[in-house]
Formats: structure tokens, C-alpha cells, sequence
């Protein structure tokens, strides 16, 4: 087993701590402030501070961001996806090169989603049973079947530090007997991949973690009963499926707190694909730990700036010729020395290098945003903190 | 007149060379190997070693590259264009923001094109006459006027280091009859934009320097009176435009000779949007002290990859599974660290990190040409080494 430490910390004082915890523990809860949790997840790629925010790199890649800007704004971990590397580059590809982390040549940890998402995504082109999900690849229209055996298979030949189960991703909105059915659809799923898990070893010489996913809609007895058998198969985290699919956000923070209700405190909680800075403070708020979203990758190519002070368009015309960087308060280099003005004139030219900045500014801040709620929990100070940055982070700057 | 003395020195021996040279001067040629030169162009943003290739920034971006890695890779100046800036972000905006070089938050030298080049490209969108061109622009169809004298003046607003006249792009093939005139026209203009540029200050404290461009086709007897005509301009150096416009490479080095016949020894000589790496060492044998072309940054984009090997067709099955790196000899990052197999499925996945990663290594391998070319033009062996490299970079790799 490769143990690679993560070189960065972001306050000396933490320091100590973290050579203090037990290494071969997966995950320790350190301290909460109300129902809100900083932790830390070891892995062998490093450890994770948690609260975590995951840049996406569906493809094994974030969307225009190097490897070392990444490293650089401080990513812990990235996630990518099963299904889209899956059908590309293929799993004999990720095996010959000795796994993801080599393929990328990224060296601290990933977490895959089984791609149960994407191929539930694909309505017109799969059919779904009890042995598991066919569907025609968006790339070339070929006929593929996803297991619940499979898709840990395939995660192991990813070489992933932490693997999601294959989950029947419930559409919305659905009645209570339709959600009922589909949420034990993937409880048996669940117990089908933890089996498989547990029988084959993994490839590349570090262990490969792996989270169960609760669902359920939004009915609070759903999410209740399925977090209860997922908590009997011992995963080693819980996730939270099927959310920020349209329901009101009240209904999320719901079965946010149902859910964390049942999975014991002693595991990390992730909360699937949500969401805007708000409802990650809100998430946190009621104890969740880690979080992927493609918000900030995908709205800082439609122009659309997440910074300290509120949100931009950066293509207004407000913007022009104003010289003033877009986020001074954080340490990112495009944040710091790309003035709004240029940032504008990229976009209107249609410059990659737009792309590119904008890219930055915006995980830069949702990795920022994670990190500090971490600190305001340590502090003791969440509750204050976050209710001032939601009011600043929600801000329109126009 | 800001002095910003650049940081970077290939040879820690010519340092001392460098400092021992009068500061005020612009050109200063150093030594000799052949026809093949080495020198130092001196400006207020910093001192350019030549041989260099410029990488191209059309409009105040270099497509696909951050201004850090171009620092990394020690591009010693970028090109940008006069057309693009004026049409967008304009003048008015350049002027707000106290010229490009603030604008774009990049601190080393910037050389503009005139936009000539480019408004002759719009042939079904412009007329010409004695006082200069009227064309529409490509971005939204509105009408303007380049005279010799206002492209100087936006040069002014832009406050590029190195300035272009406005020349006639004669097109190609053309009768003797018809490229004498179109020369004829080149000169007019250099007198009035020379005259113009002496009329006029700079607009932000630094020297802003001005070359002639020579016309004449493929004609021998066009090119050297159009390079005598220009010689007795003064101008700070000379360029050669119109070619690599689709004539045979021999005619091209054949015009490149008979310029350089007639422009002064003491003043830099530069090859308008030229080439392959053949082309550059070609040129330099013959006396080309300043490159500039798209084809590094638009090929990688195509997914056409220069190493110090051979070219590469990076989409080809050959790369699937490959994990050598793309060319270790080179010290850009991308150039170490990304296997063939991982470029090769960034760009079949559509990312745009594939076009950054490639970008990267084809402006790494261009200035990774022109400053070894210097180092041996220093060394005295520039003939044999030239010979051996463009063997080698005219490799196909498959």
C-alpha cells in the first residue's frame, strides 16, 4: 500500500491532530459545532479534510483546469465518472496503464460515481431489470449492460480510493408506491455490489473504499428505511442520491436531515451532485461532509462568476472596462490578476483562455467555501459565518 | 522610460555580455555563424535574445495558454493584432485601461501586427485606395477606415513594444505589373506612418518601436527596391511580409536572401507569419532574427503534436495505450507529465484540457527551437545542428 501525504495544511495548529489519528482508519470525525462535522478522510492518495468540496472530472479531466492548478487551489480529491470512462478510453486501456491515477498522472485521491446517473439519464436508451441496466452508449450507439458486479469490476480497473455503488436513480417527480419500488431496487443492488467488493481484491496495491447511495425521493419513511438497510451492509460512507433533481430546496435539506438521522456519525456523508453555494452551507449545516457539483465548471463556461462578494455575468456590459480583479480575497491566479474587463473581452472574443480563468475563479471559490466552512466549525463560529456568506455569496453584482 | 530587465538568462556566461551592452540601444548584434545571427532586441518591458519565435496572442490571448506558462516556457514576447484590438476590445477600452500590456495583466513585450495582413483577407468585404483600406467587420459587419496614420494611433492606444506599418498584402500569384504597384502602395504608406509614429508620443511613458514591412512578391528585383526604399525610412528594423502565402518554400529562403542582402546588418530583421520548423531554421541560416506563426498554438488544436521527435498525430489508435510522455526532453509541464495515451483520450473526449496539454508542448517545442538555434549560432556549430534537428522534427511519427 502507497501511502502519499498530502504536503498541504491549511493551519500549522492542525498539524499535530493529524499525526495524532489512528492512519489506518478510514475516516474520523474530529469535531462538530450544532450538526455541522469537520473530519478527516485517509486514503492512500492522502488525507481529506472534510467539509470536502469535489472539482468534477467526468472524463478524467476537469474541465479546463490543469492537474497543477488543482493542486495548487488546493483540491484534496476529484471525482470522475464510471460510465463516461467506462466506454472511453475503456477498462482494458485503464488496466494497461495501471489505473486512473497513472492514466491522469494525478496523484491524490479520486472518487468514481457508478455512472448509475448517466446511464438512468439516458431514458430513450436503456432498459432496467432485476440482473441490472442496458443502455446504448451516447458516443457510438453500441448495446452495454451495467451490474451491480460490474461496475465495482470496473472501479477496481479505475483504481478509484473511493467507489459508489450502481443505484437506481428514481425520476422526479414519482408517486410513493413507484419511489417505494425503486428505492429497494437499489438496496438489493447495494448488497449485490458490497458482495463483489468484497470478493475481489483490488488491482494496484491500495484499498478502494466504497459507499453505499440512499434513496428514496422525497419521502421522509423512503429515505428512512433504505438509510437503515444501507447502514446494516457496513459501507465504509453513505451518500445522498436522487436530490437537486427539481424538488424545493426545502424538501432537500429534508431527507438531508432524515438521512443523516440514520447514518451513524462515525462515517463520511456525501451528498450527491448539489449544489450552489447555499445549499452546500445548508447541507453542511446538517452534517454532511463531502460534496461534487458541476456548477462551478460548468457556469464559469457560460460566463457566469461565483465570487466572495455575489455572482457575475461576465459578459454584461457593466464589465467593460472595469479594472478591477475578479476576486482579490482569494489566492487563485486568475482571481488576483484577471481584471473583469479582460475576463469579458475573452468571453466575447471566444478565447479558451476565458474559459480557462473563469474555470479557476470558480472552484478556487467552492474549494475555498468548503475549507472555511471546515475552519468557522472548528471555531465554533458556523452558524454566524455561514449565515453572513450565504447573504454575500447569493448577492447579484451587476 | 520603465526599465524591466528580464529574469530569465539561457547561459548564466552571457549575462555579463548583456550587461556590458549600451541600454539605450535597441539592437545589438552579438555574433554570427554563417549568415545566421545572434543578438539582443532591448525594450522597456525587457530584453528579447534572438533567434526567438513569438507566440501568437491575436486577440490579447494566446489561445489556450496562461500568461504563467508562457512565462514558464519563457516566451521572451507575444504577438497581437491591431485589427482584432481595435474591432475588439477597442481603443477606447485599451486606452482606459492604460494599453494591452495592463489590460492583459502581461509584463514582458508585446509586438503588433498593423491588422494589414488580415484586412486584405476580407476581399469580399473591402476597397482600397490611396489613403488607405475600407472594410466591414467580420464580427458584426460595421464599416472602417485603416489609414497608415490611424493604425499607428491605435498602436499608440495598445502600446505594444515593437509597432507594424500598414502594408498591402499583395496577393498570390500575381503579375510582375500589378505587385510593383502593390509594393509601390507599401512604401507610400511607410513614409506616412513613419512620419505619423515621429509625429506622435507614445501614450504610456515607454518607447514604442516601428518597422517597415517589405512587399514584392516572389519578384527579386520588387523585393530589393522595396527593402532600399524602406532602408532610407529608418526605421527601428525590418520585416519581411507576403510570404508562405502558398509559393514554393525555395522561392520563399530565395527572397529571404535577397532582403536581407539590403537590410542593415545593425537592424532586426523579421519573417511575417512564418512556418514549419524547417522554415524558421531555414530562415535563420539566412540571417531571420524574429518568427511569429499560428501553427504551433492552431495545429495543436487539430490535434497535430511537434516533439523534438517528429510530428504526431496525436488521435491516431497508435497512442491508445502509450504511456511514454510527450516529449520528455522538453521541460514544459505538459511535456513531462502527459503520457500520449492521456492526450490522445482528452482529445477524443472532447476536452478542453487536451487543447491546453498540446498548446503547451507545440509553444514549448517553437521556443525550444529558436533558443537552441541561438546557443549554437553562440557555439559556431549552427549548420550541422540545424541539419540534424530538421531531420529530426520532420519526422512523422506513426
Amino acid at each position: 500500500m502507497r501511502h502519499v501525504s498530502k504536503p498541504l495544511v491549511q493551519d500549522p495548529s492542525q498539524q499535530s491532530t493529524l499525526q495524532l489519528s489512528v492512519p489506518d482508519k478510514f475516516f474520523t470525525l474530529e469535531t462538530t459545532d450544532g450538526a455541522a462535522r469537520a473530519g478527516t478522510v485517509r486514503t492512500a492518495h492522502g488525507d481529506i479534510q472534510t467539509p470536502v468540496f469535489m472539482p468534477v472530472g467526468t472524463q478524467g479531466a476537469v474541465k479546463a483546469l490543469e492537474h497543477r492548478s488543482l493542486e495548487e487551489l488546493d483540491a484534496q480529491i476529484i471525482l470522475s465518472n464510471t460510465y463516461h470512462l467506462y466506454l472511453r478510453p475503456g477498462t482494458t486501456v485503464l488496466r494497461e496503464m495501471g489505473g486512473l491515477h497513472s492514466f491522469m498522472n494525478w496523484k491524490r485521491p479520486i472518487l468514481t460515481d457508478s455512472g448509475g446517473f448517466q446511464v438512468f439519464s439516458l431514458r430513450e436508451l436503456r432498459t432496467m431489470n432485476e440482473q441490472g441496466v442496458t443502455f446504448r452508449s451516447h458516443i457510438d450507439g453500441s448495446k452495454h449492460l451495467f451490474t451491480p458486479e460490474n461496475v465495482v469490476d470496473m472501479q477496481r480497473a479505475i483504481g478509484s480510493d473511493i467507489m459508489m455503488v450502481l443505484d437506481e436513480c428514481t425520476p422526479y417527480p414519482v408517486e410513493h408506491d413507484v419511489a417505494k419500488k425503486s428505492m429497494e431496487q437499489t438496496v438489493r443492488w447495494a448488497q449485490r455490489a458490497q458482495d463483489q467488493h468484497r470478493a475481489v481484491e483490488p488491482l494496484y496495491g491500495f484499498p478502494q473504499y466504497h459507499f453505499g447511495i440512499g434513496q428514496g425521493s422525497v419521502y421522509r419513511d423512503l429515505r428512512t428505511e433504505c438509510a437503515k438497510m444501507l447502514v446494516d451492509m457496513d459501507f465504509d460512507g453513505h451518500a445522498i442520491g436522487g436530490l437537486a433533481v427539481g424538488e424545493d430546496a426545502s424538501l432537500m435539506y429534508d431527507m438531508i436531515e432524515v438521512s443523516n438521522t440514520v447514518w451513524p456519525v462515525s462515517k463520511p456523508r456525501y451528498l450527491m451532485g448539489v449544489g450552489t453555494p447555499e445549499n452546500i452551507l445548508r447541507a453542511i449545516e446538517r452534517g454532511v461532509d463531502m460534496f461534487d457539483c458541476v456548477m462551478p465548471t460548468r457556469n464559469a463556461r457560460n460566463g457566469t462568476i461565483f465570487t466572495t462578494k455575489g455572482r457575475v455575468n461576465i459578459k454584461n456590459a457593466r464589465w467593460k472596462g472595469e479594472e478591477e480583479a475578479l476576486d482579490p480575497g482569494l489566492d487563485a491566479w486568475a482571481s488576483q490578476n484577471v481584471s473583469m474587463a479582460y475576463l469579458r473581452h475573452l468571453f466575447h472574443a471566444g478565447e479558451i483562455l476565458g474559459l480557462m480563468f473563469a474555470t479557476m475563479q470558480n472552484v478556487a471559490l467552492y474549494l475555498w467555501l468548503a475549507r472555511t466552512a471546515r475552519q468557522n466549525i472548528i471555531n465554533g463560529t458556523y452558524a454566524s459565518w455561514s449565515r453572513e456568506t450565504i447573504e454575500q455569496l447569493n448577492a447579484v453584482r451587476s
